[in-house]
């Protein structure tokens, strides 16, 4: 996916969204709008939003010297997302269609992302999208294709979210190898985080390689590309994955939540839709 | 009012906005987000929003070519407005309170802003408005000041809702002189557009000397300094008008509908109220 002009002034919002988690100093956040302004001209609107997220989010580092700006408030997701894990599994096992249902609650999972401007209430929303109908649903497909792989490829998104994967991990009862982002990058799942999710339990972890806020395939390591190319089947969460991946050349299964204006209609959806939808070759 | 940090990504919407009125090319818009973004820097964060508005409006005449980008639609809304002119003036006519009925229309026409990300329907809008409870409403010392005045000084704001304020304008039965942009910037009330809204009939009609989508009142002509400073009274319509005089040094009453959330909160009301406010000295 290209980057769409609608995503420049939201550049803007996200520069200032992710200062505003290390500093209240407003020669210090104006600072960091300054840079990100001069920046735009540099944008290329070929690149995917995850790859110019990328640059925001390092202006942002640079500016406040702070590497990690949304570790305390991973943690806080981590607690909530564990809270109600038991009270999940449940209902996941009292299910006519488990993987369904383990679907559902992974898509939920996606609405713990910082990188938009919604907020959320983990507890309250995650059974609200468990009562939601999918925009577009894939299923059946995905069902055929689950049963005749032989290994999964499932490329994380968020930190908190990572819980929920857990929940979905266990229910498509086939090896998993389950990738993460190479360093700290708004909330995104890092391999610190896959593990302080329980990842390490039920699946391989590997670290794609990426520093942007979504899967920038020239970006990622051999061992990423290897098993983009050669698994048998791909999950993809979230929005900035989706961004890197939805021109690619293989079959991709993309679970997301779409939260803003230009990905939903991109996949030709109502904004707040939940999508599970077969990208094919 | 000064520049808040969250109008800086505002900025840089209105452009495009502003961008997209005139031209779909890809290419110019990006050009106009990439002078926006470079201009970032040089804002100071000690003028009003309008000062830099006036900025980003030229950006997009010098990029596109095209001074006057809303001259359409400020046809089409004087088009709307006029056809419930009558309907409006009959209800105030059937009103037990005219002047207050008035003053309620005059806040409706306020919706017609394209400076702010909002959608409006005149016609209907506006009958929502005329039952909408005023989130600050200093009505009572407003006609104590109204019944001792000679003269009021009119500050307008938008194209389309001129219309209404010479409804309101009928009805304080006062001596009044109407101030205008010096030139089209967004759909801001020009000379040409007041008398289009038959305001010349009804009031003298002033150049404000201001090309910012606000009134400046360094910008301002003598004739406009003389007229605000030594007026009976002044209303002062809409959003840019406020940024400039909410520090003024003098009573103003300021007619607006609350749009975005950096004005309400300076406000402390919520969005999208409408507010009748006495600025003291």
């Amino acid at each position: 996916m290209k980057t769409y002009l609608d995503c420049i002034p939201c550049f803007m919002q996200q520069a200032l969204r992710a200062g505003r988690m290390v500093t209240s100093d407003e020669k210090l956040l104006k600072q960091i709008l300054n840079k990100t302004g001069e920046m735009v001209k540099t944008i290329s609107m070929q690149a995917t939003p995850a790859e110019t997220g990328m640059i925001v989010y390092n202006i942002v580092k640079e500016v406040t010297g702070v590497n990690d700006s949304y570790k305390n408030i991973k943690q806080q997701h981590f607690k909530e997302t564990k809270s109600i894990y038991s009270e999940l599994e449940n209902i996941v096992a009292n299910s006519d269609d488990k993987l369904l249902s383990a679907i559902k609650i992974a898509i939920a999972g996606n609405i713990i992302d910082l990188g938009v401007n919604k907020s959320f209430n983990i507890v309250k929303d995650v059974k609200i999208i468990l009562k939601q109908d999918f925009a577009i649903f894939d299923y059946e497909i995905f069902k055929i294709q689950l049963e005749k792989s032989k290994n999964i490829f499932y490329i994380g998104d968020n930190a908190g979210e990572s819980v929920f994967d857990k929940l979905l991990i266990k229910e498509l009862k086939k090896p998993v190898k389950y990738a993460v982002r190479s360093i700290p990058i708004i909330n995104d799942v890092t391999m610190e985080d896959a593990i302080a999710s329980g990842l390490d339990e039920v699946a391989e972890l590997i670290d794609s390689g990426c520093k942007s806020p979504g899967i920038i395939l020239k970006q990622s390591t051999p061992e990423f590309i290897r098993l983009f190319n050669t698994s048998d089947l791909i999950i993809s969460k979230g929005q900035g994955n989706y961004e890197g991946l939805s021109d690619c050349k293989r079959q991709v299964f993309f679970l997301l939540k779409t939260k803003c204006s230009i990905i939903s209609n991109h996949l030709g959806v109502k904004e707040d839709s939940i999508i599970f939808k077969e990208h094919k070759i």
